[in-house]
């Protein structure tokens, strides 16, 4: 199963916020967002894979910046890492601005698994990381994958080289 | 500010899968399901804070049961603990059986944060558990929020004590 | 076939009033609540059944409180009561109040078919009222019956015991 | 207020059954043609009052033919009677043939009050039946109206000597 | 095959703008205008064919007058000239006015091709136009066929007797 | 007013063809497709006009290749030329294919105003074409303006200098 370069699994949208897409303060609803990041990131996964794709889980997702009615926002998504049958998709998401430029409102990572008609997992090719962006976030999925198995009892601690080196990172940043 | 039993925060919502809300595979897909849980878990924070909440974010959701078109999905939730103007809502994900019981699907959990007019973050309430349940996961909120705030570099591991506990029991269990 | 609590049909459900579900004066259109109640009455009657049920009727519904937008409504059904093959569901609509209660908007009753595979009707199981709400609605449920039967012309007034007996209660209740 | 006749108020809307009208049976779901029906009712309540107008009631609807997923529907409706500021409008629903005839599917009677712009019921015109059979549902409307005011304990039975007529055709109807 | 008159494949229906359907003006979007125009004209085209249509392409369309938020929108459309399968709609659309009247927003034409069940073109009948302006559209049907011949490449300009007619007419109304 | 690179105002979306999307031979409807190309569309004017953008008309479309249920559908568009207040935007429609590349499905044009906050319509910028395709469009932007003018009876045949190129060239290309 020959290697697939990130950039190949490009997915983006654009899409402007609706009545019905905003709370009471006319700012688009974080569940809908999540929606639209599900889309979007299920093509960069089925552009990998050329296969039907399942979510299988979200990793932590914050949205810090209100995006408002009428805003045109942008979703854009590729293919950090894949394993075995899974793959973990990145996302940013852009909002215009009225000078012509863009602001990031948030990041997001989804993991989709490949499925064969009968919805058994099947195998997926693995990613080949060209951009310093590429090759950080294909780096980083691992260590997000170790925590996930700590985190689910799969793994021990002490196995997870790689999140070891997130820990003392983040202390040296902290310090 | 009088604290409130998480009980008080109590919402819930059955609905039937219809076809918009499924795949090719005809299972529910699950940036649906994450856009439901969003309304639902927002219920349960504007119960607790009596204001316009928003979302801020939301932690790992695995989905790990395909939900089918035409199941009764029930979404509950329930405020585990406020920090300051936060809250953590954990909620619990049900599918209708035919034999009259139901199954447990997945859980998730989201932050919300209570605002003012302006959007500005507004002091809520605390949490006040009762049962098992909800003992546990209201101590557990306290250690995805240093996580979280390892995560974002806004916390040296080392003052992480619950987190540390975590890692502990976690050891223990793979052991 | 053995008989059901009212209380093993429960349904619930809580929405959040958004735009579209709303006319120029922002308070939720009839046609969207009576369309929600469809759904969540519909889960209590395939509740009762275990079976795909179709709407058959829909009583006399008012809309005494407007609804606004933004507002939270928990609509909450039962089987109130049994006949062969259908079933009437029994339906009451809250709005959260801002101190923590909630207000009754209204009732609603609608009538469910349970059908097989190719839609024909199928038997269900009796229901066994235990509350006196659930007694008093399982009651009136067979007035209700005799009267749609004689509106349609397929019973004669005067075999309407119960019914004569509703009459009698409502003129008291003028006088 | 000049009365206006019962034709200038004739409101109709043709739709095609698309996927998420339908069950699992790929018929259309009660709730959608409710909530169809309360539109188009709406807009004859509008056309008569030249007003804001808030659904107020539904009357007794039974859903006698399934209708299928492509079906084209047809449903007409206009208002029937007024009295001081509520509207009482007839719907009659239709489902095209493939011979190229219409099959009538279900009647229905939904209930409008006029309002003005703080929400304030507010006189409508009169209305002129012209037809046999607008004549027939004027008529009925009165009935009809005076069997709901009994239901909810604002007339006594022997007050209402239209709704005695309507048992005694019953009572003749059945025999 | 037996001809079909115009008025046999009639189609309207009526539409109240809602919130979602509007842009950050409150009024209607062009392109939900142009999805009911398409649902409106492909049920004058299945009337007219009596079997499953598809939309084969879309004439000019102008939107000259903004349609308002709560607007009722009245779209109505019939055949106006068959060609072997395919099928040009004419439609009209007009808004509610206070005053009781109602004012043309716009026209559009859409042409439709009948389908077996692979989807492959069949035959239909022919229109038999009637009133006045019945038979000015089907008779202008005709040289829009050819101006989309000519544009298309597929006839050329001098085989386009009926089109260089239209081209005197215009060149004479614009002296 | 400083003049923009056609490039500046491109805008696209990829969307996931779903169920309520299609007819019943589970194809893409057209006025689905429609009204997500003016989505796409309006986004490109407003990236050019920095303005609040409302669609004026569309040229012909043609639907020549049928797009299923589940197929992942890219939307591309781009200002083609700007005339004062009004845009022409150029939509390139396009399908994923199992291969992992693209067909190309159709190409419409939409035609936008820009408007201030009355509605009135206000200048634009002018478009600077770069590549052979940017330039091709702008060239024929010109002669659709000169026959939608003419067919409007704003201009006389023989002021059409551009468009009797056109008609030259399908001669041409016809011969």
């Amino acid at each position: 199963m020959k290697a697939k370069k990130a950039q190949e699994t490009f997915a983006l949208t654009s899409k402007i916020v609706l009545p019905n897409d905003t709370n009471v303060l006319t700012n688009l609803m974080g569940g809908q967002l999540l929606n639209w990041m599900d889309i979007t990131a299920g093509i960069s996964a089925q552009r990998h894979s050329r296969r039907v794709v399942v979510t299988a889980s979200v990793n932590n997702v914050s949205f810090n910046h209100p995006i408002k009615l009428g805003d045109v926002v942008t979703i854009e998504s590729k293919v950090s890492r894949a394993f075995t049958s899974s793959m973990e998709v990145y996302l940013d998401v852009y909002v215009d601005l009225t000078n012509g430029g863009r602001k990031k409102c948030n990041e997001a990572i989804y993991t989709f698994v490949a499925v064969d008609q009968n919805g058994s997992p099947i195998e997926v090719p693995e990613i080949i990381p060209e951009t310093d962006r590429e090759k950080e976030r294909y780096a980083s999925a691992l260590r997000r994958r170790q925590l996930s198995l700590i985190l689910a009892g799969k793994m021990k601690p002490n196995q997870a080289t790689e999140l070891k080196a997130l820990f003392d990172e983040v202390e040296k940043a902290a310090n």
